[in-house]
């Protein structure tokens, strides 16, 4: 229906947008920054080491538009994620993307793009953030980054991280908005049919499965789990696992109690329930309550559901 | 901190998905899917007609895995969109469609990909949508298809049609829970850190200004528009242009005026304002209201803004 009135080209100098290609890369960190730099007619390439073409995680072969050697300059880079291993330990790209930090106004990474950047020492003594399962590693491993869990991205400056996977369609948004204004993000966003929010949005790592109680536990031998369910939001969380043992119900609540005990800050509730237990948090996790359900469900066969969640 | 138990690897065959691939497809629409069917542990490949590179829209170069002649066969067929103009009339794709619609358990389409599905007679008296610019004329073209203008995707069974774009993410979570359930897509949405609404979520043609009455207009000569500001939600929708003329405010506001006074649905309610003027809507805009409004900003500048809301 849009645009109601004929709109003028506007003639100026365009803002380019480097995308970092490896081999392993995801594909959807990379492909959806692409699509939003694209709308917002930034004038979007691909770079890779060597120019040659790449094999991004499940699969798919992209040819980069450009090596390190021949790539024009770029306004801003985007360095995304995937399976990081080898790309955030070669050398090349590493001095590439320092090279980058002197050149380009803008680096963006998404999901664990952070850890190029980290190794880089791009990200020393800034605010950060990562693909929430790689939180607890990338905190670990870089010291020197004060690590934001709270955050789908962090801006600082030249640099902004985003959380994982879709978050780059976010952070990337969140250029446009830095580059071109806010409401040309928004813009661009409604043309993607994209429920945007500026503000914030949906943080994967404030679910509520963050607070699960992380065990050791000495279950039975030949035990199968088969996890059947796991979602939540940020003040509650399940998880159903599908036993298979000859072990009891009994017995196998006896494993997590074990487990349990020895979290000082998780206090067994008695609540006089048969197969199941409840533990009160304490200290970090005061507020936080958290169970253990053992059903029989077949011979040999048991649902397993653990539930976390926000006391009200 | 998932998975808290080590989860046995399923073997079972596995669920195949081809995406078709030609040259001015958009990136977000095959690659997000992509990435959704990935992440589900589907076996995703592209194939195109004879498996050359191809280009996408915005100039990314991607090699398909397959040509129609070698590809395997697929438990699922996405076809994405993007500029359709040739694709969709190309007798070779439209035939290889007919045939996977005799093969494939699921077809899905991604924004403009529905019209490459509705030339192939495989929406013939279903029910659809499209990328929310181009529904007008999905209904105009394709008078067999029943065109929903509500729904983020419409479902019919075999085939899943989406809006545009991001939302081609939404339905192949669709897929995703239509094959493994909706907790393995939940799953799969939160692993992607992507607020997925299973029921629904937003949908772009929903917006405010579907409702912005669509005017000829008789504009002095060499006036300019550069729209300024664009957006809403579903109740309100404010568009702001800044116009370059010689021509008075007064001028301008009536050519407007004299615009709106063709549509016998709108109805002007003598509010007294100055450089101003409020519709209010009969008929099928019955419950809403429209404003212009011009401010003289500098000399031969002015700011035209338009505003649309539904009554509480």
């Amino acid at each position: 229906m849009l645009p109601l009135f004929a709109l003028p080209v506007q003639a100026s100098k365009p803002f380019k947008v480097a995308i970092l290609m490896f081999d392993e890369v995801q594909i959807i960190d990379f492909a959806a920054p692409y699509e939003v730099f694209g709308q917002a007619k930034f004038e979007v390439f691909t770079v890779s080491k060597n120019g040659k073409p790449v094999t991004t995680a499940m699969g798919l072969s992209v040819n980069p538009h450009y090596s390190f050697a021949n790539m024009p300059e770029a306004d801003a880079i985007l360095v995304p994620g995937g399976d990081t291993g080898k790309v955030m330990h070669d050398q090349q790209v590493l001095s590439w993307l320092k090279t980058q930090q002197g050149k380009a106004e803008h680096i963006l990474s998404v999901c664990t793009g952070a850890h190029i950047l980290a190794e880089a020492s791009l990200l020393d003594g800034k605010a950060a953030t990562t693909f929430h399962r790689a939180l607890n590693n990338f905190e670990k491993n870089y010291p020197a980054i004060a690590v934001k869990r709270q955050q789908r991205f962090v801006d600082n400056g030249q640099i902004v991280t985003s959380a994982g996977l879709s978050s780059g369609i976010d952070a990337s948004l969140h250029l446009v908005s830095k580059v071109l204004g806010e409401d040309k993000a928004r813009t661009v966003a409604l043309h993607l049919e994209y429920d945007w929010d500026p503000d914030g949005g949906f943080v994967r790592a404030n679910m509520a499965d963050r607070m699960l109680p992380q065990n050791d536990y000495s279950w039975p031998d030949g035990i199968l789990f088969d996890r059947i369910s796991a979602f939540g939001d940020e003040t509650r969380w399940q998880v159903k696992y599908k036993v298979t043992t000859s072990a009891t119900a009994e017995h196998l609540l006896q494993v997590y109690k074990n487990a349990m005990a020895k979290h000082a800050d998780w206090q067994l509730n008695d609540t006089g329930a048969v197969l199941q237990a409840e533990w009160r948090g304490a200290a970090e996790n005061a507020g936080w309550l958290t169970s253990a359900a053992v059903i029989n469900t077949a011979p040999d066969s048991y649902a397993i559901t653990l539930n976390i969640y926000k006391r009200p």
